[in-house]
């Protein structure tokens, strides 16, 4: 007999934008396995639970997941309820597959419970739809971040090619994602925003265009943050613009 | 004095897939407006307040929208906290903007309570993780719903160019999505799935290649369904090759 083991979305970070499932599922765990990143009033929700910080952001930690790995299978044969949380939804950006493969071929049980993904908080944060009608019909969600060794994507020339876009753990390579977007085809005038710590406080939102990536994202600070792209941002940017030039002229 | 209105995210289905948040604002609401698809178990969680069904699916509420909209408004100025409860994600592919907008133009506090939007539901469902590292790092959401009057839009290019696509409300359209996708581009050979009542029950998934859509999405029932194509469906398409050969050869 082993346990279930439930690989858990986390949500954006409020603690309760958590699912319902994923908050019965925290308060059952024997042992919760989380992100690094995942907030002390989420891991609030297992009081009774074993909580063991695992991973790190950013795609450092290559030879760390096949030590989560073990510790998940392990945890299985000891356990009844094992919580695998990530933050966001555990499928998008997670590593979920690695995961879940190596627990199925030692035949333990998994089950994915889905969750609000931080583009979707973002979105919420600055209350703008990302597929506005008339304005977007397609929004891809992409990450400059690869695997090691992996071959050259298309990543670039999906984000030009979809009206909206949201770029995760882009933020430290902004000047390169500018770049290599307008070198793709994306007009350097695009609108963008970069939001930092949705869904939390204190969230911060900084509009401009994309030709700007470079200079607004050396201006946020340390928090988890998204970039978002497309038209659907035009009027943000041009009431930022505009309040930023009533500033100046009034100073 | 008037409410604040709250544009909340509904999730996939399940009634436990609500965010904690959404829940709390429900339990709380002097008046719920929902769509008509969203189910029973989720507006039980509003045992105080008056529930009002609005819109419809597939763009065929162009008429309703202002007439939601001026509901809206009423309601903020008679009560406290209104919920306007969308399927999935207020924000994806859910006329927000319009709601927004209008509300906003009245004057009125308006907040939005993300949610689980289906192609991650599908997602845990089968599974199979969106953005699986070395064969995926960019997952499209699009639909081919247009709105009255709107220019044609690149979405068979922003789907056609990334690495995992997911298709709103594009059961019905099957063999026009299909063609279009080649015609764009994409090979006849991409895996496909398609998943009906991810998180209900009885959930479903029928896989096979972007050639045969038109026949899978014949095969599927009338429940809401998504079409999720790209590499990461590979492993599963096979899987179910092999199940179908060996029932062949077993009869």
């Amino acid at each position: 007999m082993s346990a279930t083991v439930y690989l858990v979305g986390a949500g954006p970070g409020a603690a309760d934008l958590l699912t319902l499932r994923a908050a019965r599922l925290l308060g059952e765990a024997d042992i919760v396995f989380h992100d690094a990143l995942v907030p002390k009033a989420i891991l609030e929700l297992a009081p009774g639970a074993q909580k063991i910080a695992v991973g790190k952001r950013c795609g450092r930690h290559s030879t760390a997941q096949r030590f989560i790995n073990k510790r998940l299978v392990d945890a299985a044969h000891k356990h009844r309820i094992v919580v695998r949380l990530k933050g966001g939804d555990p499928m998008l950006f997670g590593r979920a597959h690695e995961e879940l493969a190596y627990l199925r071929s030692h035949g333990i049980a998994v089950e994915v419970v889905p969750g609000v993904t931080a583009a979707l908080a973002a979105s919420a944060q600055i209350g703008i739809s990302l597929t506005r009608r008339g304005r977007a019909r397609s929004v891809v969600f992409a990450t400059p971040r690869a695997a090691a060794g992996e071959a050259p994507s298309g990543w670039l020339e999906a984000v030009t090619r979809a009206d909206t876009a949201a770029i995760y753990m882009g933020v430290g390579d902004a000047h390169a994602i500018a770049k290599g977007l307008v070198a793709a085809g994306k007009p350097a005038a695009t609108p963008v925003a970069l939001i930092e710590n949705a869904s939390l406080e204190p969230a911060r939102a900084v509009y401009g265009i994309l030709g700007e990536l470079p200079v607004l994202a050396a201006g946020i600070g340390g928090g988890p943050a998204l970039i978002l792209l497309g038209e659907v941002l035009g009027d943000a940017v041009s009431a930022a613009r505009q309040a930023t030039a009533r500033k100046a002229q009034a100073g």
